[in-house]
């Protein structure tokens, strides 16, 4: 029986969630749990399996980079200050060489991210890597997915399509020049975590989300949470330059920007009477539900866990 | 190159948790981090991998349980009042069935321990369930590994050896009547976090660590961060009325209470002029280093995931 992950998680986890210090449970890009002081603790988890996730034969780090600025994008997406990071490992063997690679970007993740490694577990199995983020919110604020309100605009920040670009690439499905090539699969490899930026936006972006499982999708659940129907206009994605040179198809271009997911950027709506620091203008809130792109493409749906 | 657990987490990780809200990082049952009202936030997280840590023909309502207990067992070491959990699951197939029954185990155990499921992930791969709990702690105060003293005296709460005894039954290497198997086999699925209790130890006993890898595995990890010695009476280990009547062998019994991991009793040193509201008095804290325990036991150095 195929149910989406999102169906699963509502069928059977939400519901467990409930508590009077609880201001947001499943489903939004972190938890939020409110504290003695009035603080808030906003909490995510996110695992990466070896094969499903990233390709068996990455660099290990490239996997450990990976795993902590995809949760980390979870604390960009609420806007919240990270306070420290949990590592579960499961690998194979304990093998030397390879867990000292994987502590080195593991670490510049960490570093660069101000996301320390309080706790961790190891255990033997197949490689799979989950990290828990935390971080920390001011009373009352969060950049939650249900905000947007008819009339706002949707920005994006940096490039899209760049990390499906270079997946397709290390699965051996597309070569472009090596020069072009080198950046997309490090864009894969090593996303950022728009923490500053998240940062940034709370308090004056009406809701936001990252984009982990591509554009579209990602804007669907921005748009089913928020109770508004959001249009994507097409001909304004960013695209880098890198993707641009590299490739000429421009409608795998757009598949790529529209549904290959794995950037880590933060989409986001503002009020249309003030405009972002940062971001690419790209679409507008409408009354209604669901999304509309005006783009001609087929199986445009976002990649799904499930 | 076989190297334990603790030592791989010791050279590659144990650096990469330092900071100034950071009161305690890798090392103890819990991480502590210090938040802006003063209150302090504890984590942990634990993985346990099918046909590893349980056997893969468990019922699902079982992993889900017991994924929770073993993990809130270290908010119960450290003291904590638990505040919610995460958990990330990577199954073969979204076999709906399947996803039913655990969330029911996971159900279940979080409304006995209040522990609001507040957060999660899905992801394709081999079974592995990993739940990260977080728990506050007033400021300055924390039942840490650390703080045993010469003069005080070792207890533990429950009785040790059944969940050991109990996994041998499951993994056919033996076959006691059936009215005490089925009690032990419920102990390895159904571990009671010791949470209460860990609340009541908060501010009088000295230190304190969960069993979960065995007594002594666990003692040596407790002496070790305390700078002491402990010696354990073998002959005041308490053992459960069902392993008595269930195995005869004496010596099987104490190596089981002894090295069998899994029980998730709380191990605990007191001031030898006071007397803990519950728990066995099983030895005593000395100066020196490492564990003593008169036992004539071969094999005897608990169990290590690596």
């Amino acid at each position: 029986m195929p149910l989406s992950e999102f169906a699963l998680i509502q069928r059977y986890f939400s519901a467990l969630g409930a508590g009077d210090h609880i201001d947001l449970s499943v489903g939004d890009d972190c938890a939020v749990l409110r504290l003695a002081g009035g603080e808030r603790l906003a909490t995510s988890v996110d695992t990466l399996v070896s094969g499903v996730h990233f390709p068996a034969d990455s660099f290990p780090e490239d996997i450990g980079y990976r795993a902590v600025a995809t949760a980390a994008s979870d604390l960009a997406a609420m806007g919240a200050r990270p306070l420290g990071m949990t590592c579960a490992l499961t690998l194979p063997d304990a093998e030397e060489l390879w867990l000292h690679a994987f502590s080195q970007g593991l670490a510049q993740a960490a570093a660069e991210l101000e996301l320390p490694l309080v706790g961790g577990d190891t255990t033997r199995g197949p490689l799979t890597v989950t990290v828990q983020v935390l971080g920390s919110l001011p009373a009352g604020a969060a950049l939650v997915r249900g905000g947007a309100q008819v009339g706002d605009r949707l920005y994006v920040s940096g490039t899209l399509g760049d990390a499906a670009a270079g997946l397709a690439i290390l699965n051996g499905e597309w070569c472009p020049e090596p020069e072009y090539g080198e950046y997309l699969v490090r864009r894969f490899h090593r996303p950022s975590a728009r923490i500053r930026l998240g940062q940034r936006l709370l308090g004056s972006a009406t809701a936001a989300i990252d984009v982990s499982d591509g554009l579209l999708a990602d804007v669907a659940h921005l748009a089913s949470a928020s109770g508004v129907r959001v249009c994507v206009d097409h001909l304004a994605l960013p695209v880098s330059e890198a993707l641009q040179l590299a490739c000429s198809d421009a409608q795998q271009r757009l598949r790529w920007a529209l549904t290959g997911g794995d950037d880590y950027e933060l989409c986001f709506t503002f009020p249309s009477d003030q405009a972002p620091a940062q971001g690419t203008l790209i679409g507008r809130v409408e009354a209604g539900e669901g999304i509309y792109c005006d783009a001609d493409l087929q199986g445009a749906e976002g990649y799904q866990h499930f």
